[in-house]
């Protein structure tokens, strides 16, 4: 009996703040909205390519406002014969310019993609959220998706945190086979040093084909 | 001439205390061991299937002591003529029941695949350390693999957390390709109810063929 009231009281004031209880611990949002996702960070990811089935380590410089990205490849454990790239994406000029790093040899690629940040659309769909993490060391997040009722699957979803809208994982998927996956890290607000998008001076005489990842 | 003298005494204290300071706010241990991942557990992943593109929510209890994993298909999202299923794996006794939710048919299956604990093996390979989420709302994790030098790739990939050894992340590739990834979250201690690793009376006279997903 008490405890029946009890549940009602916590149901009642669940509501009032407009959040549900499904399962003791675990809150979630009656109408989830998604957050707004910072525009200008730095940070670390790995981008899996399923279609190669590797691993890329990168340092990514995020500039929403100038829709630019600057991606550089780390140097982590031991790949023979593989050459490491920094990549300039320049949405707003519709130009990708990629450097080796050893050679600074340059390549500038036509961007044909349409400018695509690491936010959630106001038109996704709640997927779920959850907790990263174990007992008293946790990051809440959120995870959205593109699906739509009229598709059994997805072609994007974004786990963001909750508290600043940070961007945990993200997976892009093209004909029922995820393309790429990526998951961030090491986060920090704001561009420290603006002068990574300005390409070096070899892409001045840069050749219009992309260079290989291999020799 | 300040700043070198303060790098030193940092760079010092840092061998002092068995840590190495590789870039502002990153600090990487020296020779990382992997930690101890908790053997009794409740809690919630996907597993993402790389073969046929499917995103599988699953509620997970997880007994290491016993060698037994109970895996609940949750019902999330709109699946037209999907079944969900429950599926109790008993290790020692080298014996699967897949139990179909609505019907409680179960089937009784050979269980070939040796014990494989959520856990970071004590040979693997340091791959990397970082925080996942934002800036004061974060979680310390570590990167581990069955990477070895003769080898270019991993099989094995797992992103536990620093703190108490939780499974964040675990990925699993064969020739080359990723076969499925697992995220997990909402990870509690314990086991609230060992009663969810004895099949129901309906696995008495269980079929010995998997069920199919579909109808």
């Amino acid at each position: 009996m008490a405890s029946s009231v009890f549940s009602k009281v916590i149901l009642l004031c669940s509501f009032a703040v407009g959040f549900q209880l499904v399962r003791p611990g675990n809150i979630f949002p009656l109408n989830p909205t998604p957050c707004l996702a910072p525009t200008e960070w730095e940070g670390r990811a790995v981008e899996y390519d399923h279609s190669t089935g590797r691993n890329k380590r990168v340092l990514i410089t995020y500039d929403s406002p100038n829709q630019r990205i600057r991606v550089f490849e780390e140097r982590k454990g031991h790949f023979p014969c593989k050459k490491f790239y920094e990549y300039i994406y320049l949405y707003q000029d519709a130009v990708l310019f990629q450097i080796e790093q050893k050679t600074n040899i340059c390549a500038k690629l036509p961007l044909t993609d349409a400018w695509d940040p690491y936010d959630i659309p106001a038109n996704s769909t709640y997927e779920d959220q959850y907790y990263i993490g174990g007992p008293g060391d946790q990051i809440q997040v959120q995870e959205w998706s593109d699906r739509k009722p009229s598709r059994a699957h997805e072609n994007w979803v974004g786990v963001y945190t909750l508290k600043d809208c940070y961007p945990v994982y993200e997976t892009y998927t093209k004909n029922y086979s995820v393309t790429t996956s990526t998951r961030f890290f090491d986060l920090q607000p704001g561009i420290s040093d603006p002068s990574v998008f300005t390409p070096p001076s070899s892409c001045q005489t840069a050749n219009p084909r992309k260079m290989s990842d291999t020799c």
